[in-house]
Parts: C-alpha cells; structure tokens; sequence
C-alpha cells in the first residue's frame, strides 16, 4: 500500500505532489504541529484525544488551527484513500505556514505502519536511558520550553534514536539531569507494580501526555489494575512487574532490557495488547 | 524586493512555488541543517565559515550534505538573481529528504532584511532572561541532544521570542538552570570588560559557535580590545563596558536593557558594527 496524502481544501493528491514553500516556517523553523494516529480497519483510532491534543499544542505555540470539523474531514479523505486491509500511521500536520504571514499549511498523510514497529510490538525493545539534559520539572515552569506540545522539532528525538540504534539499542528512555525517567523520543512510558499500572505525570513534567498511555491508564479496571501516575528512578524500573513504551503506531512495547538489565517478561502484556485493540 | 529562490540542480524558481513533499523529514521533523548569511552588494558575506558550520551541524545529525561546491553554486544562484541594493537574509536549507529514503532537499533563498531588523542594529535592543532549562555544560557530554548543531528544529527559540515580545522586551537571553548566560534564539552574545571582547564559550556549552561574534573576536585587535571566551552570570553583565548581541541579519544589536536594567550605552558600538561591514 502506498502513501495516502490529502491536502486541506484540496482532498487526496498523489504522495509524491510537493506541497510546501520553501519558506513555510514548518521546514524553516519546525514551526508547527502534527500527531500520529494508527489506521485500522479504515478507521483512525482515537481522533479525538489527538485532535484535543493537537489544539493544545496549537495553543502553546499561539498558533491558529484550521476549524476542528476541516481537520476530521481531512483525516476522512486521507482513510477513504487508503485499504483497510493494511495498518496505517496517519499523520496529521500543520505548519504555521509562510513566513511572510500567510495561512496554516494543513495535511494527512497515511503510510503503512512499518514491518519492524509490528514486530517490536510483539517481541519487545531493548532500550537505553540516555540525559534529556533538563531537571525533571523545569518545564512547566517556562512555556516557551514548549513542555508538553507535539512539535515539528523533532531533530532531538531523531537523534536520540540514531544515537540508540549506534549503541545496539532499539529505544531510548530519557533521563532527567536529577534522575527521574521522562518519555521515549516519541513514545511513552508505562509500568506496573503490585497491581498499579504507572505513567509518568505530564503536568508536571512537560513530557507529552501519552495518548495510548491514557486509554490503557483509564481501562486499567478492566485488567483488575488500578492507576496512577508517578516519578521514577530508571533503577527502580527493574523491579517492576512490567515496563512498556506505548504509541499510536506501535501500540504496546514490552521492554525487554534497560541499559542492559533483562526485565523478567510480564504475563499482563497480550491482554493489554489486546485491550488496546492492537493485532 | 521580493524573495528569490533556488533549487538544488535546477536554478531559480519563483518563489512561491511548492517545493517540499508532505514526507520530507525537514517538515515532518524539523531534520536539517540551515544556516542565515547577510547579502550585501549581492555577494553573501562570509560564506565560508558558514558552509564550515553547515557541515559540522550535519556531522552532528549523521546527515550527508551535497558537495561543497554545490552548495556554493546554489548561493551564487540565489545571489544573482537579488538585486545589489537590497541587503538580504540569505538562507540555505539542507532536510533529510522524504522519509523513505529519498535524496537531501536543498535550497537557498533570499529575503529582505527587514526594517525592523536594521532598526535594532542602529537602536539596540530590550532583552530579558528566560531558562533555556538546562545546566551550562550538559550538552556536550550528549550528543544526541546536538548542541553546537543549528539545525530546522526551531520551535523552542521562536516560541522565546514570542514571549518575550510578550513581555514587552524585543530579544532573549537564555540562562542555563545554574545560572549562566547562554546564547539568544537567534544571536550570540558578546560583551566588553576592561577592553576584552568576550562570548561565551561553544565548545563547553553546546551553544551554537556565532559566525558574527567569531569574526568580531578574530579582529578584536583592530579595535585595540582582546578576545577571550567564558561563562557569566547575567548579573555581571550589568556592570560590562558593553553588551551585545551578534547574528548574520541584524549584525550587531547592542543590549540598551537587560531585566529591567538600563546598561550604559557603549562608545564602541558603532566602531564594532564597521568592522563587521554593517550600514
């Protein structure tokens, strides 16, 4: 299945069309923001906690967004396009546009989930801690930091994976400077213990809120968990019933080592691949 | 006069034509490399340093570039089709290309300078302090977190910029978490004490190495100062000879205030903005 790619107000064109200026502060400065939302069946899951998400990464980039309606019509065109058959990462972008002022740069694009995510899904990541170089709550108290906003900035997470990949590793867990276990560079983090299934709290830590990590937090009931929301030494991870990197496009990754730690497999990680609707 | 584009391998093209696939991974990202370079009397002034610079950002992304003299010709492209009379904003952009796997996209386009821009070189500028949120020298211990890198991942340093502006200030001095200055979004910081020309030091920061600073520090001497680099606290700077802030656009903007503080005016502003070749 090729890629999908709609444009706003224009409907489906071919991938491969150029669409952006040279001078759209998307490219020029990673002035803008998108989400990533997993296709299946045809049908994105989950659009509306990331449309809800995307308006307050809007919103802390004082960045005006098409109106809500356009954005899911938009993200309709792009999956009529697309077969159900085949699992697909939507992306949903916009940029602030040209910089001379000129209107939001607005798309979907849809490209099948990758062979390789499927598969971390299924066996797992072996993940390193690496220093995100910031104190674990520094950013919510400067909002040009941009804590918690889903940016085109993305050159760090980018990185910060190649720098795994070089070291043998599949993932990266971010470190704060004091110590705590942030997010991965694009997914989030997930533990349990004793029964209590954990992320990390975004709002006071400026790591983006997980959308698949909130769906698994608010079903947890169904698992006979409970939830909450913690900081956490990487350390202390090793003695956890289970640690997970959850994102739309991967789903569920059991983490499998840390920093070289084999963490004992958990029983829970099928059912709640399945709770999550993940094949 | 309006801006002027040109592609890679084609030449000049008008400027408002769509250049960029919806997959390229400087969009999607903000992956790549860029740097701004001041056009004057229709050659760009310092071209060299700033493809030096170019290069190491990329070494520091893993990115290959086009050759050298590729990037040259695309330049001289650009700048032929500029009019000698305009001082422009010279900007070559290098992405990663589409995410499959496609070749780099590279580009050089000009724009005015805006009069805004020269203002502040002649008016000086209103800065306040903000946290950049990290410790002074963690960066160059993490790679992965490309200090020294000036990269197209700028949502941080324009979300500054806006709130300054805010803020009722025109620029920002980033301050790291222990307390020392930094560098500004988009310019470096130089001050003056006891007839020694200072900034503060790239190597040991992770701060991006100033074109414009490097050039004023190499030919200190004509102006009868030293050179030499170190970190400061923004409260020193009060008490400085001269604070400035040095980038390819605005040249040299000296800091009329600094949080509030009015510093004195130096006598060597104007000296300094010659040397530089500033009208």
């Amino acid at each position: 299945m090729a890629r999908v790619l709609a444009l706003l107000g224009v409907g489906v064109v071919p991938a491969d069309t150029p669409i952006l200026r040279a001078d759209d502060l998307g490219v020029l400065r990673g002035d803008g923001v998108f989400e990533t939302i997993h296709v299946r069946d045809g049908e994105p899951w989950g659009l509306e906690p990331h449309l809800d998400r995307m308006a307050r990464s809007a919103e802390r980039l004082s960045m005006p967004l098409p109106p809500r309606a356009d954005l899911v019509e938009l993200a309709g065109q792009a999956c009529a396009a697309w077969s159900p058959e085949v699992e697909g990462g939507l992306r949903i972008v916009c940029t602030r546009g040209p910089e001379d002022g000129g209107p939001v740069t607005a798309y979907a694009t849809i490209a099948p989930v990758a062979a390789a995510t499927i598969a971390a899904r299924h066996n797992g990541v072996a993940v390193i801690t690496a220093t995100l170089g910031v104190p674990a709550e520094v950013r919510t108290e400067a909002p040009w930091l941009l804590g918690g906003a889903k940016t085109l900035s993305y050159a760090i997470n980018m990185a910060s994976l190649r720098w795994a990949a070089g070291q043998g590793a599949d993932d990266v867990l971010w470190v704060s400077v004091d110590g705590y276990a942030l997010e991965a560079p694009t997914s989030t983090l997930v533990w349990l213990v004793d029964g209590v299934l954990y992320t990390v709290p975004a709002a006071t830590t400026g790591i983006l809120a997980g959308t698949t990590a909130a769906y698994l937090l608010e079903h947890a009931g169904e698992l006979g968990m409970r939830a909450d929301e913690r900081l956490i030494r990487p350390a202390e991870l090793h003695d956890a019933d289970g640690v997970w990197l959850t994102s739309s496009s991967r789903g569920l990754a059991e983490v499998r080592t840390l920093d070289g730690v084999t963490l004992d497999p958990s029983p829970e990680t099928t059912r709640m691949r399945k709770l999550l609707g993940y094949s």
